[in-house]
């Protein structure tokens, strides 16, 4: 694969196929992964360059649906082995998940590998990933206008050290409620970013799932609520693609002000919204542009107060 | 004590003397009550007609403190016997609370009576207090240009077909998410706000705490983020607060049309965000009109996408 000239934005994650049960339905070996659903969502704005690692048993329709979306895969290495497998379960509620299994295969010994043309991109983004592999990523890239990373619990736990020289080097770390109070000690949220904001990010975006994102910087803060999906049918990547839209809409403006980052929430939310209406990426490989700027524009007059 | 010609807006709800304990004080015999929070919140931006019950033993100050809010005091009875006391407690985080004890006493046999001026008021809050009360109330108005209810789960639970009676006769319903869940058994927030919308009111306003708050009506949803407060030192009331600015500041606008309910749930937003930095009405009674504008410029500034 040859590498193009112009990539505005890395996305560097996991892929993998996950098996989902929710208290309805059980799926196998979906498409998933930070990077998938990271990747897939940003590409409705911007040119992506997609890095990960994927089994000799990776299905090359995936391979097609990514490029078909928008990524290039000049950074997709494709290894003998296996893929790296998820699976989990939502309770009645679909607020709380439990993982049964996680078998990393190729991920285990991955290390991402920058092609000449991403090292030079202006926006990254570090989905959710062992911090090691973050800091190797941030290492490769001649330093980035915007960096953004993610983290999970996983990572909190047992790479602390590695996860907090990553927060010290990004402009903005994004984690859900819990990971901030979780990463903080603090159990408000207020509390809880303003910790995070003095390790060094410009920003913390706060994903409350059902509840919406918060903004904080240290001039203040910017609250969105999510946009109202009827039927939530598969939650699973929906922090992923709320970010992954939220920092393609950023890159393809290519300037990071209050204006912009507010934007950019609306439309990871609006992306997010898609995401959860089916399994996988299976809303989001038939959405459009068209769509997206259309429920956009309801979420919009749904949150003016005047 | 002398009726005035001109009510704008009239609160019937609950007042008590409230025993609370936080994971950091314990505080005994407050100023409480659905009315008492709403009534003062409402009295921020029109004149309230307080209607309810206390007993020979509640201190004159809190008459007096009613007054000076701007609450007239016309439809307030002062019976022989003990005023209603609840006491509860707040677990660790200050989400969940437990009722510790309840005391009726002059509440049990109390029956509502307006004063003639109340009952061509245009504007009607049935803060929370039983259904039953409720009907015997709107029975006394000549019919309202808006009434809006609210309830809590002894209601739904002990009372369910008084309390349908009373929602089919507001214009607004108001209750929490839980409340909304248990009120008709939908586990989706915008599924349960579609089904109370079926039963007759225009508008179902669903309080989510933290969290923020949704209006909903048939032509779609509003949503506000709630004001981030950094400490909160008692969260009792916060939901009455929020109910009477907001009813409040509609009356105050006289119209009721998409633009009023959105800016005065703003204004409820803001001066329950005041209320919950302290216990009892302890912050309220300090508060300016001019101290709740500012907060709400800047709330406004917090939530504009552009």
């Amino acid at each position: 694969m040859s590498s193009p000239k112009n990539i505005p934005l890395v996305v560097v994650g996991s892929i993998g196929l996950d098996t989902i049960a929710t208290p309805r339905e059980r799926r196998t070996d979906l498409l998933g992964g930070s990077a998938s659903y990271a990747g897939v969502a940003a590409a409705f704005f911007t040119r992506v360059g997609l890095v990960g690692v994927v089994g000799s048993d990776f299905d090359a329709a995936h391979l097609a649906l990514y490029r078909r979306c928008g990524c290039d895969l000049a950074g997709l290495q494709i290894r003998d082995g296996r893929t790296f497998r998820w699976s989990g379960v939502y309770e009645e509620n679909m607020d709380n998940r439990r993982t049964l299994s996680t078998e990393l295969n190729v991920f285990a010994d991955f290390a991402p590998c920058l092609p000449p043309a991403y090292r030079r991109a202006p926006f990254l983004f570090l989905a959710n990933i062992a911090p090691a592999l973050q800091l190797h990523v941030l290492d490769q890239m001649r330093p980035p206008r915007f960096v953004m990373a993610d983290t999970m619990d996983l990572w909190i736990e047992t790479a602390r050290p590695a996860l907090q020289r990553v927060i010290r080097r990004v402009h903005l770390l994004t984690v859900n409620e819990s990971e901030a109070r979780h990463l903080t000690g603090q159990r408000s949220l207020l509390a809880a970013a303003h910790r995070l904001l003095g390790w060094g990010p410009r920003y913390v975006l706060i994903k409350k799932g059902e509840h919406g994102c918060s903004l904080f910087s240290r001039r203040g803060v910017f609250q969105l609520p999510a946009y109202p999906v009827p039927d939530v049918r598969d939650p699973t990547g929906a922090g992923d693609t709320f970010a992954g839209g939220f920092i393609g809409a950023l890159a393809a403006g290519g300037r990071v002000h209050a204006a912009a980052l507010r934007r950019a929430m609306l439309y990871g939310s609006v992306v997010a919204s898609f995401g959860v209406e089916a399994f996988s990426l299976d809303r989001l490989r038939r959405l459009t542009r068209r769509a997206i700027g259309q429920r956009a524009r309801v979420f919009h007059r749904m949150l003016r107060v005047d």
